[in-house]
């Protein structure tokens, strides 16, 4: 696949012209005026931009289908009485379509990459196979169903080495999972090499609670059981001591900040400048549809930059360019896979149609994209495969119809 | 024209299969199998969902010209290296292209009316008028330009009893402005019965420097100069007392929140349900595309409710249906007109195409126009002339690459 005469950005500036070369699954070649050989696809890029894919860190993808279903309330009545009644009667069949109708919405928002943790993971990496995303998955964990260890175990036998799926250890939170259910998720990552996620001190309650049974934080806690290493992605982070900054860096986990989600639910803001400057790997997440109620990682880039600054009650505060690194370039770290707009990475990038109102003049391009951007991803290509082409996404309205149908057969 | 086979919202209930019939500039029927007669224009609204016209109750249009030129910037270095170098090379040539650029956004945003305060509004009317949008335009006033208040009387004379273009008065803010300049305004305004625009407790410094002052807050100055009514559109309004909060609801002042200039800017976070609680008539703004930098009312109603949520920590503060309120039926009654969804209002209304990723399952809908909406208003209407038709706005190219052209011209 030959990509011709698209923009790239490097350093902050548009550099215009460049060819991109695309062999199997990988980028080979970028430059200018690359011959077309036998290349079976020819993508015409004159007025857009290509971008590396963005990864989502953090997020429950089948809850999609929970989407505006119940909203502006507190968390306990929420799950109890809205969320929680709905999960008990999901089937394999929801799980199914609630998947596609995310990873639809992920690759109109040039998402390539998404880290979930939630039930059916069978059902949502077959799903995700077929919508051509890339994902790090893990079957929820938590001590009320022992029988999900073993399951969990059986995933990961079962699609470890996928190309797209890469199978990952799901314990819950500190609060739902024991000592021993916590212990069994570090073994089984490290047996099987793979990564853990987790949700840490997303509340205050959650520290509060922490420090009464275990007189530690959550993240004393978990580095009292090995648990903090560069294999953990430990989403939310909003209440953090200085210790607790201290040793997410020193034992270089990554942090999923999801500030959408956080402020909705009334959580808080992430330290994420203190994070930055002790010298955290801060990636970027949306969470659940249920409590976002998007996988917009353009607005997710914006809040986290806007909250930030104000925050801090410095405009000069997380800038463009700083949060767009955390939404490329920390988080492919965070994957550890060949990731990013370069010669012999994997081929996961979007095109972006530069002719939108909202990202004219054509100024500074990164703050366009962090600050303006709106609509506009018009090509969205995963493994070296194209999903969306100038906006077209095959069995689209599909996905629209069974979505509907699965959400009124939940809620009748 | 007569839109066929629309959904509508009544209640936060969907209400599918109704019909619009717009004769002239006004809605005259809405109902179920309204017979066609001899309407030149049918609009299939099938799959459409139509709301009344949103109102950007505070920006700077022009402005939409320097967007994203300098972000991430102190206040002070931000003025006065970059935007105010810019601005003294402004012609009437940039304004034209530069209100023309904002109108396309604010029409792809289903924005039918505005509300701004900035230089050139004769060109800024002329723009605007040609692009067909609804506003309500002020020339700044500020001491340093005397020259300027003849300006503005002039301008009131010339597009008073306009169809389309409300002249108004807009002292800039108590610390560009003197007492005799506030009074002035005061009077201009009632005398030509028009709306006063005005920036009021922006930051913090401002009410600390108004203290030091006046030994007064900017409310209980503007208060004792008589500027407090509901002719009033005070913009911003971050830093209030209880006492404040007193006087706007009393007398009837306008409140325009804008979130995401204000956490942009790290100016704070508006106390908008003390306000509500008060009784006072919140509105929405985007304030200029250069502080924030998109002219997006979906994503300010979002953010104003997120962020209010966790500043009183509870997630059922600032519902859906109070943020859907503020940017429609409060805005319309701080215009005066006769505006809304409604048989007699004016015709300024969008379709919103509801097959959208982000949009489904179509459960609350409320809860998805504000929490999930990306993209999607197909169909603009205003005053009876369709501006935007399934997404195609005539001329749209050209104002881009004129956009481009001045703003390319403006920083060589």
């Amino acid at each position: 696949m030959l990509i011709k005469d698209v923009s790239l950005l490097q350093s902050g500036q548009l550099l215009k012209g460049r060819d991109v070369l695309i062999q199997e699954n990988r980028i080979v070649r970028i430059g200018r005026d690359i011959k077309k050989e036998n290349e079976d696809e020819i993508i015409n890029g004159r007025g857009k931009l290509a971008i590396p894919g963005l990864v989502n860190a953090h997020t429950h993808l089948a809850m999609t289908l929970f989407r505006g279903y119940a909203v502006d309330m507190p968390l306990m009545p929420w799950l109890q009485e809205k969320i929680w009644p709905l999960e008990a009667r999901l089937t394999a069949e929801d799980i199914h379509w609630g998947v596609k109708l995310g990873c639809l919405e992920m690759i109109r928002f040039g998402i390539t990459c998404y880290n979930d943790m939630y039930y059916f993971m069978d059902e949502t990496a077959l799903a995700t196979k077929q919508m051509g995303l890339r994902a790090f998955l893990s079957g929820v964990i938590f001590d009320s169903r022992p029988e999900f260890k073993g399951e969990a175990e059986a995933f990961i036998r079962r699609w470890k080495g996928d190309e797209l799926i890469h199978p990952a250890v799901g314990p819950h939170a500190i609060y739902t999972c024991s000592e021993e259910t916590l212990s069994w998720a570090r073994e089984t990552a490290e047996k099987n090499n793979v990564k853990i996620h987790l949700h840490v001190s997303e509340t205050r309650g959650e520290v509060e609670d922490s420090l009464k049974k275990h007189d530690k934080t959550p993240v004393e806690y978990l580095e009292s059981l090995g648990l903090l290493s560069s294999r953990l992605l430990a989403a939310h982070c909003v209440w953090l001591s200085e210790k607790d900054i201290g040793l997410l860096a020193q034992r270089r986990v990554n942090v999923v900040h999801c500030p959408v989600s956080n402020l909705k639910l009334a959580a808080g803001i992430a330290p994420v400048n203190r994070l930055l400057a002790a010298g955290v790997n801060v990636c970027l997440g949306t969470d659940g549809a249920s409590s976002n109620n998007n996988l917009d990682l353009f607005e997710e880039m914006k809040m986290a930059a806007i909250i930030q600054k104000n925050a801090c009650s410095r405009p000069e505060a997380l800038s463009a360019k700083e949060i767009w690194d955390i939404a490329t370039a920390n988080a492919y770290q965070a994957t550890g896979l060949a990731l990013g707009l370069a010669e012999g990475s994997l081929a996961d990038l979007s095109l972006i149609d530069l002719r939108k109102p909202w990202l004219m003049p054509q100024s500074n391009i990164l703050s366009l994209l962090v600050y303006s951007m709106a609509d506009g991803v018009d090509t969205t290509i995963v493994n070296g495969k194209i999903l969306m082409r100038e906006g077209v996404i095959p069995g689209e309205a599909e996905i629209l119809d069974k979505a509907q149908e699965r959400f009124e057969r939940l809620t009748s």
